[in-house]
């Protein structure tokens, strides 16, 4: 909806399609209301309609007609973020003290991390992440792990890639409202760090991050598809062993 | 918000509040509001706040305080789904054809697929489909690739994740109301579909497939890593490589 219209208007007309939509076996009725209609919100909910989602201009109202069950599908379930194990060629990791957030004040050597907007991939988002963080270009080799996880942020789950980039400079700028500190840190010390030995997760990572910098581990590269309907998409899958 | 409240008393308190919460320093505020108190979402939007994000029985609003951008955190920012890659001891693949969607009537056969609920895990939910769309039991085996697209759904991206299982029972018992038709289907025949050969994406998956049942394919397997505040997290990785 884009016109404003007043409610004594808008809920008979409405009632009168419902009627006629049953007739015809449509079975979900999506009304797509932008912030300024909000005073059609609440008659909405009293015709039976309920919410879908919401962004931060719009509220998305459904309401389904059978009498079977309401199989309207579901709103975005995830929240995407990257942490970036950005290597050089002295054997030195990209590393951060955080001085907001849970890590605040624990002295922790972190990789650095960052949220995946919506519409952004994920190569593109642990970059950007990279660079603002502390100032270094970057490019992308290869998601090593993920993890999931739930009921991380309002109940929603959580993904999130640790992927490796190569390092194109190498003087960092620290980022001041985030960051206590930066630096490149010799692996071993960061892997050593004694959070990162009691926690199994972070455990895991940093060894994984070892494997990748002395050993042979094939992560997951990124190649660009022939887009579905003119978007942008990657397929993520194991390179070395598919050619 | 709980407890049903009258507008011409909420918002003279809210306001003296949000003085306050000013003085303090304090930066967002935040309102849950359950749909049974969707008389008071006209009355906040005209006092400035604005839609975070809605679920079926709620809706969020949020008011950002100070004069600096609003760094408040985005809601979630995809759907995840999963395709699974069943193959039985006779290098058969199980696939389906599917009655409504964008496959109705292409007489493509593909593999089983669906959505990942919140809080759901991805393994969980690939043997999930399977047995809700074949009757078929399985086991987890590995995540094989994934590929991340964008504005699909109600603008949101989108991850999709290729799970290969190995099939735990072998006759297929079809749900009638999705599918037209399910079988194993011997795996060159799937690779070699029409379909598979024009599409980039799905060609590159079905010979992602045939490397894993017929070479050294080493795609993420799934490790129970230590919660995090109770939360159950799994931790993807090439388990070949590392170990």
């Amino acid at each position: 909806m884009k016109e404003s219209v007043d409610s004594t208007e808008f809920i008979p007309s409405l009632r009168a399609s419902i009627v006629k939509w049953r007739q015809q076996g449509k079975k979900g009725v999506w009304i797509k209301l932008p912030i300024g209609l909000v005073s059609l919100v609440e008659p909405l909910v009293q015709e039976g309609f309920r919410y879908h989602h919401a962004e931060p201009d719009y509220l998305m109202l459904v309401y389904w007609i059978p009498d079977t069950p309401d199989t309207l599908p579901e709103n975005a379930s995830h929240r995407v973020g990257v942490g970036a194990f950005v290597l050089n060629s002295n054997g030195e990791v990209l590393v951060v003290k955080e001085n907001s957030g849970g890590f605040k004040g624990t002295g922790v050597w972190k990789l650095p991390t960052g949220v995946v907007n919506e519409g952004e991939d994920i190569p593109s988002a642990s970059i950007r992440e990279v660079k603002e963080e502390t100032g270094i270009d970057t490019e992308f080799m290869e998601v090593l792990a993920f993890r999931q996880s739930h009921r991380s942020f309002f109940s929603k789950s959580d993904l999130f890639f640790i992927c490796m980039l190569r390092p194109r400079s190498f003087d960092i700028q620290k980022q001041d409202l985030e960051l206590e500190a930066a630096q490149w840190m010799p692996i071993e010390d960061y892997v050593n760090q004694p959070y990162n030995k009691e926690h199994q997760l972070f455990k895991y990572v940093a060894e994984i991050c070892r494997t990748k910098a002395k050993m042979d581990y094939s992560g997951f590269s990124a190649m660009p598809v022939a887009p579905d309907s003119g978007k942008e998409t990657y397929l993520y899958f194991n390179n070395r062993d598919f050619n």
